[in-house]
């Protein structure tokens, strides 16, 4: 018989995905995520993909979000409830599952509430490196809630944009992103209103928060060759863009089965052309057609992008020593007796009747 | 502002899972985890139900088991890798989460490998509780591998069995076998067969591991009155009862459209008459129709019961003061600045360019 195989699964807590950031460095991570998920998403056809499972109820939405290739199998747990923040709790928490598809082992067990707010950022930004006209410097950031920092830094980071044009609903928020944005390098110009920020803008993130079909950005706001980040649009009943912004434009989607449901192209028929994005990457269809052109990424959020960012996590964690192994399953002497788990060392299980 | 709210979830590891079934005692364990499952199958109207999420891969396969009712969300990882064994890793190893529908936040995390063996061998008792004549004393455990001692002692400790004829393959398995169960009170009786354990039974068991379309128990081994607890043939491919046996017999199941694909009735049309077990424990529909029918518990274990087994392994390990909180999820100052979490105590990200 074999020696007993621990199986330890390494934990990364919410302080440990903390720390690692700020011993990394948040440019870094964000460079770092972005390869990941850019590397990832050019091995495309590798991974079983399926649309999320999705828990309603009138509060919110937990979902999981199961995601494999022939070796490792990752999985997401996240919740969405707006009305959240009211408790002093996030609106958005996940955590996730790396395993071992050759024997079903979690091998990795890490928080992604911090996590998944930077790989959407790095999502965003592998996206516009590919479809933004180069040279891009001014960013509007429409929303300015709990992503906009992790946006507003991934694109200063990975694009060069220098100057953000801020606006939302709320000033509480815009002055808490400038003033977390202190340092940065980063110019920020508040704005009165969402034209008013997309104006003279390369780039327009719109990454609102309200669960409703708002119009964020009318055609009236698009300048020739602006790329548009569209991050909060994200499940059904929840847009931004008006119908005719995306009918202006080229589309481009992570997993077009899950967006046509979940993204702003949920306003138009089944049909509506879009490019997945993978495709762009792989050099198998175009991005952008012109410099005139406006394009579009309509980000949902896809499970592949949560299997490169445990991946980059666990890797970084490696490296740097962060986080903890733990027993979530039981190391046993003798894999086929489970029950003689429950009395080691020769002591017999008390037995109660 | 409210004050910060300590998102805690209760981590209850292998290690704290053997302890809180060494202190209570396993027969209270049993009891308990029965009396759980028997209660939310009382509410079974009451639950938001689906099939389980698969992912499948040459050497097993990996599965979310997702189940909700209006106050408490549940899910299970479980793994199921025939071969594993020869690594020195169990060939089913699992974990689960219980998460507050109301906010999304997980309140739970658990392991589940001895759990899930606890909570199939209590979901078998209740049953054959419902389902076998009444004064049973013998059953035949036909397949002694890591779930064995689990269903003897839940058949020990619900219904009063107290002698165990034995077969397995592996006469290895029987002795381990026989050896857990030294001074638990029952009698053991070591078979040649199949058959020969089936002989003068009143229960029989088959909880055999084998990944094929096998046939443990055939027509010429029923006698009139037995009740079957069909607990090995649990995916598609993996069936232990001849299919003449389900035709002679009333079949009992627990969520039809997941045993349809999974359960020894997959080799029957999809017509074949079956009966959830909800409606027998809610005395909606009879169980066995007289003391010389045929019964069997087509089991394949349905997430309702890891709720049910979640929630008791809560409930106990905030009663004995089992387990530990862990921070999975970042406790923010302000829900709405999770990048404040990156600069805490007005400590500044180092931000590397």
């Amino acid at each position: 018989m074999k020696p007993p195989h621990p199986i330890q699964t390494l934990y990364l807590s919410a302080p440990d995905a903390i720390e690692l950031v700020r011993r990394m460095g948040i440019g870094p991570c964000l460079r770092g995520m972005a390869e990941y998920v850019r590397a990832d998403y050019l091995r495309w056809n590798a991974f079983d993909k399926s649309s999320r499972v999705a828990s309603h109820s009138p509060d919110g939405v937990i979902e999981l979000m199961p995601i494999a290739d022939d070796q490792t199998y990752a999985f997401k747990y996240v919740n969405g409830h707006p009305r959240n923040t009211r408790l002093g709790l996030s609106t958005v928490m996940a955590f996730g599952v790396l395993a071992d598809v050759a024997t079903g082992a979690p091998v990795l067990l890490s928080e992604l509430t911090l996590t998944t707010a930077l790989r959407t950022a790095a999502t965003s930004a592998v996206a516009a490196l590919a479809l933004a006209r180069p040279g891009c410097r001014t960013m509007a950031l429409v929303g300015n809630g709990a992503q906009s920092e992790f946006q507003a830094l991934a694109f200063h980071h990975l694009l060069g944009i220098d100057t953000l044009r801020l606006f939302d609903s709320d000033p509480g928020a815009t002055a808490k992103l400038q003033a977390n944005l202190q340092g940065t390098g980063l110019t920020t110009v508040v704005c009165t209103s969402a034209a008013h920020a997309a104006r003279g803008a390369d780039i327009v993130t719109t990454v609102t928060a309200d669960k409703t079909n708002a119009t964020i950005l009318t055609p009236d706001m698009l300048a020739p060759g602006m790329h548009i980040n569209a991050v909060g649009g994200d499940c059904p009943g929840k847009t931004e863009l008006h119908a005719d912004v995306l009918r202006q434009a080229a589309v481009f989607v992570e997993y077009a089965p899950q967006t046509r449901i979940e993204g702003d192209i949920q306003q138009l028929p089944a049909d509506f052309a879009v490019t997945e994005l993978w495709e762009v990457l792989a050099g198998m269809r175009g991005g952008r057609a012109s410099d005139a052109q406006v394009t579009v990424f309509d980000s949902v959020g896809f499970a592949l992008e949560d299997f490169s960012a445990l991946r980059f996590m666990r890797d970084m964690a490696r490296a740097l020593g962060v986080g903890q192994p733990i027993a979530l399953i039981p190391a046993l002497d003798d894999p086929k007796d489970l029950f003689g788990a429950l009395h080691p060392h020769g002591a017999r299980l008390r037995v109660v009747a």
